[in-house]
């Protein structure tokens, strides 16, 4: 590279490849069950919707759909997103919405308007490594807050988190932990935040996708000024469409708007209508019920095959807890047992999954690892965790 | 504000709403002919090619094109892209192309991956107000590059572009001046960015609306490996999609491409596999000469209008060049008059345009405006010059 007149930015020394993604690469070996990935079963996406709003959208209105478009994204959609925020509480009007492609450009956009260079980025232990890799390039010094089976300790917080420019979180059915925050504790920790003055990035993803009861009301919810709330299609409709939306309070949303702005001037005009069309009429009651069941099903049967095949006590007990939504399990390993090097022995016996590390902001919990149960059907989850008993029991 | 808990990064206040889009909302007002938005006629969008092409991706490919994608971009689009480079004299394959949302995502990943804070980025004198945009949040000081009516000046280059980061080009009927790059200056502006060891960014949305000649082979067929390119399907297809491509040399596509994966994961797979299945088979090759020969009217429409109401000698003349393809004219007022003074009186008597201030990273000219020709019908563009005509005759 001697002769090459390209510097790269500073930044980008601590941009790496996704770990998870060269895993994922070496797991899609034919005939191994992948239990390592993060999609979304492609068995939920409604193409006959999407057939009948694309037929709509190109005869009533092409021109627009195809043309330049406002950044802030297309009115109807705006509109929708914020009376659907209204049902869940948050007080919103559309003017607080923005239409990002995908939720990840939300964190990116978020990124860009508050982190500075050296400072601190408060984020749950673990957490989504799709916000650890959107942030890094704006370049923080993360700190991982400690966290129990409910997410974020207020004491922690209080300890750790002090001048951070935000605290990021995912409440429900975590990516990676799969575990969601309660009512209370969801006020627990805005009292202590809204007390040190740390605003809250609240991601949620999955929050739709509950089996057995709905997740408490937003963070949003409880200090509208003081949260940045992040939502997506991707897992109620399809994530190959790239839609999501920021809603921020008027204090940061002109920077998020210029960000946008800079970043792609707009979300594809054609999408934004495509997804108005398939939901505006209340397609998403009918249809988020279907990948609920169909999810719950599959969660019950993972929860089934690890209880009949990993040992629960003795000196190589297994912990995880059971999630109430979502895609993930998360599992504890016996100490001392490193996931990553489990992984090649368990691909070998035909199953793939991903190790906890990389998930780890701070000190990593080596023993850990993240099982997708969607988009798996429930007999080859049940040979899946039976190969991954099997591979675990090589390296007692 | 003083209750707010949010601090916003110090980029921020380097980053502005685009003066453009606060000028273009002042002009969209009922009976104005509006000769400011730099917007491709829908009247070119293939309507029937994308209802047939999202008919076969739906029926053939619904649950891939609706999943998450490669962040790199659809593999046959990036194949196609990498043949339509070749035919241009670029030596390229496909892993060298990174599919982005849009050109204008192209420009922000380049920020991201080569803007430090504080270093150099050289420009044109005018530029692309996107493209400042688009790497100002990198905070950058710009040195403007001395332009003549064939673009940078190489001695220009040698002077003040030492040790930029890289030099921002549009090569082919730049946005907003209108110029183009010939072959002779391209070599010399490479022989000098050689010497200098500054690469290049050649952002060319527009290459191929040319009305006359075709334009000289990209800066890219000249030094490959000191030169990013940039391409986009707005203009040739339709922008609502939001498709460009980034073209980069080994030693920097790593890290666009980690970039690109924070920023927005991948670009939409649905419009990827859209646009790849209308152009596949040779659409384009039919569809970008309609393209041609209606703007061309247009732009010789611009021109009799500009020659017959705009004195072009004495103390009043204005300057202007005939661009040779693209959207736009850049015409250069009498010494002393403000373009932006001007446009209320120019909206009074029904036409509107964009002063050319903005455009310009250093020393403004103040008496220069863009015209775009593309979305006004021939008759319109007569009356539009006309009423700009008499607007100026009024600050003379």
């Amino acid at each position: 590279m001697s002769n090459s007149p390209w510097r790269l930015a500073a930044r980008t020394e601590r941009m790496n490849p996704s770990v998870i993604r060269e895993i994922l690469k070496l797991t899609e070996l034919p005939g191994i069950i992948s239990l390592a990935g993060g999609l979304p079963s492609p068995d939920t996406f409604p193409v006959e919707a999407m057939r009948a709003a694309t037929t709509r959208v190109l005869r009533d209105n092409p021109r627009e759909a195809l043309q330049y478009a406002a950044s802030e994204g297309y009115a109807p959609l705006r509109e929708w997103v914020a009376e659907e925020m209204r049902g869940h509480g948050v007080a919103v009007d559309a003017s607080q919405v923005l239409i990002t492609t995908g939720s990840q450009q939300g964190l990116d956009l978020v990124g860009k308007a508050l982190i500075e260079s050296g400072s601190t980025v408060a984020v749950e232990s673990p957490t989504y490594l799709g916000a650890l890799q959107a942030f890094t390039p704006y370049e923080p010094e993360f700190v991982a807050i400690e966290c129990d089976d409910e997410g974020p300790l207020p004491e922690a917080m209080a300890e750790r988190g002090r001048g951070a420019r935000f605290l990021y979180v995912l409440p429900n059915f975590q990516n990676p932990s799969g575990r969601s925050i309660g009512a209370a504790r969801r006020a627990a920790i805005v009292e202590s935040a809204q007390k040190m003055g740390l605003p809250i990035v609240e991601d949620n993803p999955y929050g739709e996708l509950w089996f057995d009861a709905e997740p408490a009301p937003p963070i949003a919810s409880l200090w509208r000024e003081g949260t940045i709330y992040l939502g997506s299609f991707s897992k109620v409709l399809a994530p190959g469409l790239r839609l999501g939306y920021a809603i921020a309070p008027a204090s940061v949303m002109p920077k998020l708007l210029q960000a946008k702005q800079a970043a792609d001037l707009h979300t594809p005009g054609f999408n934004q209508r495509l997804v108005h069309e398939v939901i505006k009429d209340g397609f998403l009651r009918e249809h988020v019920p279907t990948i609920r069941r169909r999810y719950k099903a599959q969660r019950d049967a993972m929860q089934s095959a690890l209880a009949a095949h990993l040992p629960q006590s003795g000196p190589h007990a297994c912990r995880w807890r059971v999630p109430g939504g979502g895609m993930f399990f998360w599992v504890e390993l016996p100490q001392g047992v490193d996931a990553e090097a489990l992984l090649p022995r368990a691909v070998e016996r035909g199953v793939a999954f991903v190790p906890g590390a990389p998930f780890y902001a701070g000190a990593a919990m080596k023993n850990t690892l993240r099982l997708s149960f969607v988009t798996v059907a429930p007999e080859a989850i049940e040979r899946g965790v039976r190969a991954l008993a099997a591979a675990l029991e090589t390296v007692r």
